[in-house]
This record gives C-alpha cells, sequence and structure tokens, in this order.
C-alpha cells in the first residue's frame, strides 16, 4: 500500500479522541485526520498550552498514527458564507458571538489564521476544510445571477480568503479546498474558476471529495486530470445513485437516510464510484498524499463500516509501476 | 388537436403585444400565455383602466387568438424569497420601493393580489408563476437543513401565501406554481410536502415544466401520475442533458449558451424528453388546458423557433379515445 | 413505396366492411387485410354463395383498393389450445357448439380447412392466423416441463394442423403463422423448433409481429434474418417497455391501457421498435409482401391514428438499390 | 451478521437430511429451511409419530443448527391449480390418488392443513410454499382474460386458501407465498391485489424471491419498500439476463442450462442483482427473518457452490445502526 | 436555410456530370461539391483548355447551382501512402504510370499541385481530400510502432504535402482534409499531432465526417468543439453500429452492405449521428462553409436516398440567434 | 480449480526463467506458458542441445510448475507479413539476416518449424502464436480492399503456413493461433473465414484473448460459443474502455499508458470483461485447457499484479455439475 489510509475524525467528534484513536488502530487505519471540533484539535488550546500539541501526537504516535492533514471544515464555512442561524451549532461561542454576521465572518477569519498556525505547531502540511461562498444560493434559483454578480461573488472570497491563504504561506501549509455544494466551487469549472481567481497560488488546492462530484454527472477522472497538481487531499466515500422517475438529484429536502432521495452517502465500495480509474488517475497525477476515509452511510452500523472501510481502501490502492516499464511485448 | 397550443409570452417581452401577437397568429397559435411584465398585461392598468383588460382581449380576439392562462413570475418570486439586488430588475419599481426585504414582499404580496383580480378581469381562470423560497439556498449546501428549518420554510411560505390564495378562491382562479428550482416545491417529493402544508388546497396545483425536472433525473410521466388533478397548466420547452465527464448538473454558473454546462434548455423536441410518454400521461390525467410554449433555446434564432415549435406541439398533440374503448380484438 | 400498406381489419370488427373500406381508401391504405369475423369476410358464406367473395373484390376494387390477405385469428387459436370460457366470445356459434373441448377442437380445424378454401376462392395466397398451443400456460409457470411434455405438445400441434396445411398446399396458400404469446411458438428459438416439427415444410411460414418479439428482449431483425425465407407477412404496430423499477413485463393481468404494466401497444412510430433495423432487414430478405397496420394503441383515437399510421409506413418502406451496386467510392 | 443463513433444502432432495445437514453445518451454515419432500420433512409422520418432530430437531440441534421455516412448495401448488401430469411428480401418492382434479386439489387442501399444524409441531413460525393458480396460464396468452375472469380466479383463490389461513391463524403459523410465475402472484401489482384479495389478512405474505422479479424487469427493491410488513421470508438466489437479440425473456421451453434462454438462475452474487440494494430495503424494512440461500445453478457444482453462497450471504448481511444516528457532520 | 446544401458528386461519378446536375438541382440541392474524376472535373483539361473551367461553372450556374468545393480524394491519398495495386483504380493513367511507388507519388504530388491551380481557376477557396499516410496500416496491429516511427511517418507526411500547401497559400486555397481511417489522422488526438507537425499552418483544415469518429467512439461535438477554426468542409452521412456479440468494429473485411458487419453507413438521418448536436457545435464555431451530402448507404437506393437527404439536411440546418441574445426571463 | 493456472512469460522476456520461475511458484501459479524469446525457450538450442529441454522441465519440475503450451508469437508474426523494420527487434539475428523481405519470411517459416519440433521434445502439445497477415493494413483503410483482394490474402495465408501446419500434424501439436488484431483473424467472422480457408484441418485452432475482442464491441461468450472445439489456449487479461467524447477507440497511436487511449489493457478483474460468462461459456464448450495470465498493464506494477492475477484466476474457475444434473426442485 503506498498511501497511508487515514480515519477521518470529523464524523466521530462526539467520540473522545483517545478511544477513537485506538479503536482506529485496530482496524487498521495508519493515521487520522484529525477534525478541530470536539476534544479532537482544539484550536485555542494548541496556541496556548504548550504541551497541547505534542500531547495529541504523543497519544498517536503510542498507537502507531500518523496524523498528516488538519480539518477545519465548520469554521472555514463560516468565513464568506451569508451567516444565518445553521452557522451557530457549526462555531465555536467564541466565533459566534452575538451572531452579527460581519462580526462573525471576521472572528471566523481569525480563527482561520490560528488554525493555520496551529497546524504548523501541530507538524502537519495540509490542512483541509471549506470555503464558504457568498454566491451559492444563486447556483441553480430563480433568477439566474449575472455575470457581474458571479464575478463580485469572487471577488468577496479572494478578498475574505487572501489573509488566510497568507499565512498558509508563511507556514508552509497547503490549503486542501473540498469542492462540494455550498462553496465557492464544487464542480470541475467553477473549481478551473476559483483558481483562477487566486492567480493560481499554490497554497490553494483542493480535497477530492468524488462522490459529490459524481452525483452531479462529473466523472472524477477528468477532475483529476484537469488539476493533476492541485490534489492537495483525499476523501473516501461512496455514493449510489438511487433514481426511478420520482426521485430527484436535488434531493427534495429530504435526510440522507430517506430513500425517496435521489442520492444516498454510502460505504467506500458500496456506491457507484469507479474507485479502479480513481486510483489509477491519482497514480497518473503523482498524488503521494493521504486516502481519508470519511464515514457516512446512514444505513450501515459505523463500528462494521469503519473497519471494512479500512480493508477496502487498503486493498484497493495499489503501486504503479517504477517508471515508465519498456513494453516487452506487444 | 385537441388542446389549445400557445406562446408564453414572458421570452417576448421586448416586444410590444401588438407585434408579438400579430407574429404569433402568422406562426399558427392560437393564444397566448400573457405574462406580467412589458407592455403585455399591466395589473394596475388593468385595474385601474376599465377599457384595459377588454382591449387586450379585442387586439387578440381579431387575430383569433385565446388568452386563457396569466403568468406573473416575477412579482410572485418576491413573495417569500429573501430579497437582494437580483430581484431589483424583476419587479416594478412601485413594488421595489427603496428595497428594504420586509417591504418588497409586502408590496409583492398585494401586488399578486392585485394580479389576481386582473386576472378575473381577464376573464382568465389561471394564473401561473412563481412563489419564491425562504429555504431554497439550503437545498444542496452545507450545512444541511435540519427537519425543523424545513418546517419553518413551509410554515412561512403558507403563511405568505395564504392571503393570496384566499383571493384566488374568491375570483375562481387556480394559481398554476411553476414547480422549480429556487421555488419552494422543485421535484415531486417536495411538490408533495406543499401541497401537503396548504392542506391540499384547490386553488394551488402546478404549472408542469418537464425540462426542469428531466435533468434532476425525474420522469415528468411519473409526476403527471402522481398529482393528476394538479395540472393546471404546461409549459412546452425541451432540455439537453450534455454531460461528458467534465461538465455537471449544477452548471457551473455559467450562462445557458455555455457548452460546458451539463444541462442546456432547448425548442421542444430538440432535448431529451419522452414527449410522447408525457401527452399520453396528460390524456391519461384527463388534463385539458392548454400547451404553452415556453421559448428558452439561446443557440436558435427565436423567430425560426417560435414557429417550429408551434408546429412540433400541433403534431405532438393527440387525441385519446372517445371513451374507454371495447378492445375488439387481442 | 416498394410494398402495398394494407389496414388489418381485425381491430376494426365492430365497423360494416363497406365504412371501414372508404375510410380506409380515404386515409391512403392501399388494401385490406380482411378478418374473418365481423362481416369483413364470412367463411361459410365465401363458400356457399357463389356471388359473396366477387362483391367483396368488387367492393374493394371500386375503392382501388387490394385484398392480398386474410386473417383467421380467432378460430385458429382454437384448433390445439385447450378450450375454455375465452374462447367462446372469439368463434361462431357453429364453431362453439356446446362447448365440449374435442368438439370445439374438431369443428374449428373444419372451420380452418374452409377458411383456406375461401381464402383460395378470394384469390389471396397469404392465410394469416395462430395456432392455439396445449403447452403455452407452461412456458414460465411451475413445475417447469419435462422436455417429453414439450416435445409431445408439439407433436400434438403437428398432428391438429397437417391437416390444414395439406390443403394449403392444395390450393396454393402459405399459412403466416403469428409468431406470438400464447401460441405453439412466441419466441425465436420455439420458431425455430415448430419449423422442424414441421419438417419445414412450405405452406407454413410466419407473420411477423416485431412488437411481440421487442418486449420480450428479442431484435426483430435477427428474427428476419434467421428466417428470412418462411416471413409471409408483417404486422406493423408498435409497443412501448414502460418499465420503472414497479411495473413488470409480464403485464399483472392489468388492461393495456393502465399504466401500471410493463409494456404497451402503441401506434407505429410511436413506440421503441426500430423500424430503420426491420425494414432493412425486410429489403435485405427479399421481402415484398404487405405492411398491415395492426391498429392497437388504447390511448390513442383510432380515428386519427389509423391515419397518421398509414403515413407513417408509406414514409418508413424504401426500395433497396436495383441491383448490388457497385460501390464506386470508398 | 444480524440474520440466521439457512440453506433450503428443496433442491437436496435426493440427499438424505442427516448428511445434508452435516455437510451445511461444515459450509457453514446456520440452520436449514427444511422441505417437506424426501425425508427432510414427512408431514404425516410428523402429525402420527410423536417423536419425529423432536428427532428432526434433535438431529439439527447437535450441529448447532436452527429450522425456524419450512417449506411446502410442491403441495401447495395442487391447492388452486389445474391439475394436470405434471402435478403427479410433486405430490405423494396419498395425495394424487386416481389423479382427478377435483380430488387432487381437496387432498392437496387438506395436507396443507395437515403441514401447518405439523410446522406448529415443529416449533417453526413461517411456513412457505406456492399457491398455484387458476388463470396463471391466461397471463400473456391470448385472448387476454376480461377483468371478470381475473376476479373470478382471484375468487376461486380465496376460496381454496381461507381454510389453510384459519389454520395458519390458529397455529400462530405465517404463510410465506412465493411470489413466482405460475403463482397466483409473480409480480408488485399482482402482489397488491392479492393481498387485497384476502382483506390483508395477517397470516399471508410474501417469501421474497428477487431473481423472478428481476428478470420482469421489477426492482426487488421497489417490492421491498411496497410491502415492508408482508416480506415474512427471503430466498436467495440470483439470475443472469442474457439478452443477445435472439434469446428472450419467456425462454423457449428450453432448461435452465441452455444458453439460448435469456436469462439462467444463478449461484448468490454470480448473476445481476443489486444485493447491496435488496440488504439496504430489508434493513429499512425492519426484517429480522432468516436469509435462505436456494441452490439452483446449473452451471456450477453444487458443492463448490453451496459453501460459496453461505459465505457470500454472510459476508453480504450487514447492519444498520443501532437507531436513528444523529448525523455528527453534514 | 444558413448553409448552402450540396450534393458530393464523387459517389456518382458513374454519371456525367451533366445529368447528375441536372437531377441534383431537381431534388433541390444548391450547389455540388465536384469530384476530380470521371467526367466530373478533369484537372489537366481545366489547366489547359481555356474554356474548360467557364463551362462547368456556366452549366452548373443555368441550374442555379453553386460549386464551392472541389475534392481530389482518389490522387490525394497516393501523395504519402504506401503505393500498391490497389491505388491503380484510384489514379488516372499518367499518375500510376508503371505504378512504381517513388514515381507514383511523385506525380501524385504533382497532380495535387496542379490541382490547386485548377480550383483556383474554377473559383472555389476549398479542395477537399485525403492524405494517405506511411504509419497507417500500424495503427493497431502487431508490434506496436515506437515512438520514433511514428514521428518520422510524420516528418514523411510533412515533406511531402509542404509543396502542395506551399501553392494552396500563393493560391488561397484552404486544404479540408477528410480525417478518416487510412489517413495520417483518423480521430481527435492524431488531428491534433498533424496540426501541430505543420506547425498549424492555416491552409490546412479539416473536413469534418461525423460518421467515421461516431463508430470510433468519438463525438463529433467534441472535435468540433476542439478545432473550431478548423473545420473548413462538412460531409453529410450517417451510420448505425449494429453491434450484436458476434458482429466487430473492425468490420472483418466485410463489404458494406454485410448484416454481418459491426457498423454500416446510413443516409443521413437514418444511423445513430447526433445531427442536433453537431448543427449547434457548427453554429457555435461559426461554420458557415457549406454541408455536403455523401451519398453511402448500400442498402438504399441512390435516387430515392439523395432527394430525401436533401430535404433532410434543409430541415436540420438552423440559424442561432442573430447575436448573443438578451435572456428576458429565466 | 480444475484448470491449471499459467504465467504467459513473454511480458517477463527481460528477466531468466530461472528467477521468474521461482517467483511463478510463489505467487502460486502451477505453470509456465514459456515464450521462444529471451532464455526462457531457445529453440536452435532445444533441437541441438539434447539436454535443453529436459533441462527446462527440471528446473520447473522443481518448483512444481507446468509448461504445456509453448509460445511463438515474433516468429509467427513475420511468416506472412510485409516484413519492415518493425520486425527486426522481434527476430533472433538469424532469422532477420539482410532484413530482405522474401529472405526474412523463408527463414520465419523454417524457424517456425523448428518450433514445433522443439515443442514436440519440449513434451507440449499446445504451440500459440500469431500468423502476421499480408492483409491487415487494409482492415479500415482507403480504399477498401475488393473480395479479390482479400481471398488472395487467405491463399497467400493458406500457402505459407501450410508447411507448418503439415510438421504440427505430424508431431501432434495444436497450433493455437490467437485471434487479434495485426493478423490474419482478429474477430468472430474474420475467424470463420480462416477456418474455411484452412478446411477446417484440426491442427489449426485459437488462442481466446477476450480482451481484444471485447474493445471491438464483440462478446467473448459468443465466440466461445461459436467455436467451443477450437479454442486451444486461452490468455487472461483485461481491458478497460474510457470513452469520453474525445478519445478514441482506434488509439491515435498512443502508448497503452496515455489516459487519452480510448481503451487500456488491464491486470485480470480490473476491466470490463464478464469473466462470469466467459468461464461459463468455457464450462459449456468442455474446455480444460489452461488459463495463462498474460501481464499488461502499464498502470501497475507487475510484482504486486501478478501475484494478484494468480489469485483472480483461482478465485475466478470453478467447477460444472459432475453431469447433467436432475433438476430436483422447480
Amino acid at each position: 500500500m503506498p498511501r497511508p489510509v487515514l480515519l477521518f475524525t470529523g464524523s466521530w467528534a462526539d467520540q473522545r479522541l483517545e478511544e477513537l484513536a485506538a479503536q482506529a488502530a485496530e482496524w487498521g487505519y495508519q493515521g487520522l485526520d484529525l477534525c478541530c471540533w470536539g476534544d479532537h484539535f482544539e484550536v485555542q488550546r494548541a496556541l496556548t498550552e504548550e504541551e497541547y500539541a505534542p500531547a495529541k501526537l504523543d497519544l498517536l504516535r503510542r498507537l502507531e498514527l500518523e496524523a498528516p492533514v488538519l480539518s477545519s471544515h465548520r469554521v472555514s464555512q463560516a468565513v464568506c458564507d451569508p451567516i444565518d442561524e445553521r452557522h451557530r451549532a457549526l462555531l465555536p461561542d467564541y466565533v459566534w458571538g452575538d451572531g452579527a454576521p460581519a462580526g462573525v465572518q471576521q472572528r471566523a477569519t481569525e480563527e482561520m489564521i490560528a488554525t493555520v498556525r496551529a497546524a504548523h505547531k501541530l507538524g502537519v502540511n495540509v490542512l483541509a476544510g471549506f470555503t464558504g461562498s457568498p454566491i451559492w444560493s444563486y447556483v441553480l434559483g430563480y433568477p439566474s445571477p449575472s455575470k457581474a454578480v458571479v464575478e463580485e461573488g469572487l471577488r468577496e472570497f479572494v478578498h475574505r480568503w487572501t489573509p488566510i491563504l497568507e499565512v498558509c504561506q508563511e507556514c508552509g501549509i497547503r490549503y486542501a479546498f473540498e469542492v462540494h455544494p455550498g462553496q465557492i466551487a464544487f464542480d470541475l469549472y467553477s473549481a478551473e474558476r476559483v483558481l483562477d481567481a487566486l492567480n493560481e497560488r499554490e497554497e490553494f488546492g483542493f480535497t477530492l471529495d468524488p462522490a459529490h462530484l459524481h452525483w452531479q454527472g462529473i466523472d472524477p477522472v477528468e477532475f483529476i486530470r484537469r488539476f493533476p497538481d492541485r490534489i492537495y487531499h483525499v476523501h473516501v466515500k461512496d455514493v449510489a445513485i438511487t433514481l426511478n422517475g420520482r426521485s430527484g438529484l436535488l434531493g427534495s429536502y429530504l435526510p440522507y437516510d430517506d430513500p425517496r432521495r435521489g442520492w444516498h452517502p454510502r460505504a467506500p465500495g458500496r456506491g457507484g464510484l469507479d474507485w479502479e480509474g480513481i486510483i489509477r488517475a491519482l497514480n497518473a497525477a503523482g498524488y503521494s498524499g493521504a486516502l481519508a476515509v470519511e464515514w457516512q452511510d446512514p444505513g450501515m452500523d459505523r463500528l462494521q463500516g469503519a473497519e471494512e472501510a479500512c480493508k477496502f481502501v487498503k486493498r484497493l490502492d495499489f503501486e504503479p509501476p517504477p517508471r515508465a516499464e519498456e513494453q516487452a511485448f506487444r
């Protein structure tokens, strides 16, 4: 297995890290993609308590687990999103404050800068997360946004994220933005546009979430081929498209476990993704980062599933030939 | 041809009605689905000038055109949408006012009530339009809305639309809400839910827009079968799905004529819709209303296209057997 | 148009032939495929009244209609079917008699012999029809029939049909058996077997009913290629497969116009058949017989449909090159 | 593995139960779905010999095998089928008697009542089997059955089965009727109709046989969703659809191992069924009964196959989350 | 109809131009794509007889036919092909000479230069044709060609064609090379490579032959999008893919009319091409050249077919909007 | 596992046989399909050194490896191919000589005869290889070959190969010609034709290479059914079709590891082949020969892949029932 198989801890924040890490090691994982909520990784403590980050690393090291990636999806969402009540549950109290949008965005930005510094302290070089988006709500609605509105949205995104990316550059940290509905980019062409808006600055690349591309009709293989140098992190989770004439891809506001939806998140290998093609494309792109299982399958017990998922990813991953092999025959 | 073929005038509001109507008659249309913008149908004038509505009818009658449907998509959008700059271009100045959201919503509601009364004056019994939606922006984004947030959104919708529907009931007018992205319902199950929220009150039914169902993966035939008594109006326009691995169904904020999109509106018969199945389902549902061509094809000259579309719809439509035919053989 | 386009009158037996023929001529048909029920063609009268057949021909000739095919599906069904109440409605009283199965089968055989002779009097050389089957009910049921049971069924078929085919041979008439569910053959391999059981006697060939092959998953083009010399007649009607996860191909005993069925007969050109491929295969097979529209579409008015169908078939049919054309270029 | 994996012994009745049970235990099965033919379970002995049923249970218990289901497909077929020679091989001599249809049906009914009582003695609470059908032969044949004929067939079914179901009720036994070609119900809508005809009495539910739904074009997932409370037993076997333009779904009377057929029974996991979807739908329906392997693969050695099948089902089955899991993230 | 509909005369060279032109005009064509064989256009006469080209133009003008394109597929094939007996039938005697390969290639080059000059005399600005290829025979064979072999083949192509393209440049003529099996480019990526090898010189572009792209699995729409400025001519002909498990895409050396082939040339509109998409892509690319019907359908009489094809192309073609239309609604 | 799983050594000729054999045994292979290049099997030494063949066998026997098949693809290619520079790398110097085509072909024929005799010495009874082809380059090119050209090509093939096949007959060796692009037969119908040209002489049969059939659109199952008695050897390798609108099946001269190709060779089980169907068809055909892994996957490390492939084939293969099993139930 050429790449470390991680468990992304974001779906397990109800458990204490100590327990979760022990389980993950037992299931066979080689490391954790730590989330910045629950007790998994607390940014302010990491910055203010000298022993915090080393203690985390020590805990993991005893279990022979790596921690090459830190994830901050919740706070990053608030940086350039129009803030509303839904964000309260995502944010620490000190970021939410009185909930007045401008202040929340400002404090979220500061917290992200702190997160970059904390990541640096932890010794990771990839920070994964979202962006939020001032224009997401216009994506399919009515009236369609004018060209100017889209451009203004991108400008705002650049304006709000540049200070964070500056600190990334300073600390040698790459920000692995997860291309995802609800964000400034969610498909191949919006991802192109975002890179362009940032003048392709190197600190900013992508977390590949193939499941959310697949149900949109996009082939993750084409995405990897388009951005071979910008895949900074990979989430492994699957998706099943379950169209039957009545269900729809927009999901009818139904929760993930409702069979009337048109697509469903699934444990790795139990949906419709072409993992063979994805791994080959990652090999061709020279991706050498981690493969992090994001557990999200409302129809399967997560304890059974997380262990299976780890085995699945290990079986899936394979080595390309050491160099362009001379084709001896045919 | 059992059903009148109309031209929906919303895409032609840059032309004066007088000219457009003459053209439509020449192209073979049997009537118009008049929009409430441009000079096609001005609500306030219709209510205040005794001769306004009769003059419109007279104009059409001279061309042997019917006017069985009135359309008010622009103002209706503002009734329960979160208001922003995009709405300014949709609304008459007297509705936009100072643009403060609460006031705009209030004035939009009043304008819709006026529109119902004006429709009554015009003698139509179907008013078509949108709803806007307080929860559209949450449809695919992050974080997913909780059950409570969705329910609250529906309650707000009911609260804001009930006064308008009361006047519909009073005037004998059916509101044909177009199930469409950006609205309170956009697919089969959200449409179920909206009917339920309104206690299935009879004034409220649907404008079938099969194109926007199709690209979501929903079969318009199943939609018709699910709501046979609630199809109050039908828009005829087509859609082509053009996925190639890179394009996506969410459209990347690209305009309709950009080939990188994953779906494209098309002239009737030039996309992927199963019109045969749709007409048979409308026949089975006993739908006897109009079929209104909504012109929306950024790749085709609209003058050439509108005439072709009229012919297409006439060729498409056919009579079911007069009664349950005794099957004479086999 | 190289081949005559006929209207098969079986679905119109509630109308008097005189009226129907006049309509058919007006719709553009070039002839009729006359059924032996209603007043369209009465076998016993044709045999006993010298003027009967000539009068029919005269009626058609005045309308410039041909009558190259006679059809006897109803009586032929009773020749080797297990007789039950359903057959009563199919048979003339003098064939049904007291309904005791052995007698009914015997009288049906005699009536078929009479039909061959009557066809000869009428001057046609193709008689179309069914066979019935002693083993149809075992086709998918439980327990599966043993090899011996199937062979015994075929022997019975041969035994019962040989006397009729003898008279066909005597009169120069080809029997165009319609491969169809409920009959001794219903698909490609059962058709092979039936020809084999009859030692491929020349009087016995097939009416191609592409619709009933299609929903079974069989390509009519392959059927034509397999039996190029045995296509003696062609029925033109279409079929739509409407599977949606709940509907099934066996049809749930639902009538043809129930949308819950998995397939539906349709007017020609309005279903899923590859007519282009069928016509090319007929051309390649050298088929020069008629193309007879069998009207069977429970969702469409038959008066509108029959005219459209005639135009469809004329447009569909085309000439192959006069001889193996020298390919001048590429 | 949440559900017991059984071997249905019906395909192994040529072996003595003692041997078969030992093998099954060795292969890893957790129980048997005992058939009432061969020496596996003899109804009359069970009723008359006090030690018979306990001895069977004892045999199984020594091998740590359960016996939660009894199967009586052969006799149940004769209860309302039109009786012919094929049934002789299915029935014990004392049920066949002189073979006169009315008597056979009567004795089959009595034997089924005896079977219910014997099942009760054995301590099972699910009895699986067929029904036979007075109208199966009309399903696709000609002429189509009238509405009245279908209704009469259902009434006869209800009439003949009610006495048996009364005894089921008395004994606390559920009858798991296998929806299957040849039976009173064979697809989703005929299953609806049968439940309706029985006023949805609780003793009567279904054995899910997903393979026979699949080749008809029906999605077993939709079947489970339609009848979540009526899945009383599940057979695990697969099917491959092998259409190539010439083969057909009705199978041409060819045996299962003939490659010219359009579908073929296959060992579990070696055909086209979506087992992932089926297990999730069973989980969603709360099905907690057994999963019984029905061995039926004419292209594979059954000794090799039965062991593999057991492993396949164990690997397939998985636990849903303990309760509606709070979705911690996204 | 925005673009002239031509008949490419290459498939009709057995007829005298005078007759063919009269027929073409009657069928509705607006011009001819003249081939340089038969008596349609004789290069040496055009260069040496002052009245030859004017007389041809005069003939066409009397029939109101244009002649905007000249085609020289046969001689162009010999420019860089390995010469063998098959070429003899393609070439005038004075080009074939003694058939020694080097001499034939040299004389073919000279004849092509003469053809460019003759085209100039005729007043056309598009010359269509092939290239031949030194490496075609390696395309799928064994052993695969090394990178060096492919590069050497391209160099040879450039070397041989440069003198011809120099004269094109001098005369203001664009060479519309038909991307086609047997040529230096036959798919999208080989076309890229050829343009690159020629340093994208402007005289060299493509004749789009969508049929030969389609059966290779390539979407002609993607081809047009890749080379919007290089589509210099368009051939309209269709293709049907007829795979059935036994037929193959390489065609088994079978002639076009053999049903065992895996693909078949077809009259326009009678195959599998997405003409709607092709026309829209040509519109988007700003292609304003001709649409030339290339008749090649071995299953259809060419007299019937050529007329139908003309109507088909006229119906197919349509105008894009005059300018980027302001989207008035939605 | 009923059939021996071999490793075809042709793709490993850069390794010494001694090492390779040891690895193969360790990976689980049961034998080798030895190639006649590298040091794996040297024909002239085998014929002239008494101990050569026995020593090879001894080496394998010590590792418990069989050697039932010898492969001579490289020299066999030159027997009736038009010789060019590409062949130099394939041939031993003593066969290439001065490279003059006629001499090379002659010496290749002699070397093939020697190979047959050497195979006999080694004790194998299957010799696998290619044929070359005088007409391959015409397969899709322009101009199409006339019927006469194809027949002449076949005659030349028969002429050149008959001497070799005579020696096969003499030695009791079957020649397993690999149906493959670049050869005299490459699909089902060309394979038919070659057998016919050879009067179906028994020494000549096929190596099944399902991957090269699949991307041509041919079902390997149909190939096996068509030639059940002529499958003399089987290569196990897979292929992925990766069409995306731009890539094409002819491959653009791109190497196998270029993602722009339309198909890619893949490790067994990692492509699109229906192995289940292939094994069942081989079982039905009674094939009892070897299954030889041909390693050809430019995206996977061959050391990891070869071991996995061996396991894959062992898992894949299974026993058919010992005899036509009596179907005990249903």
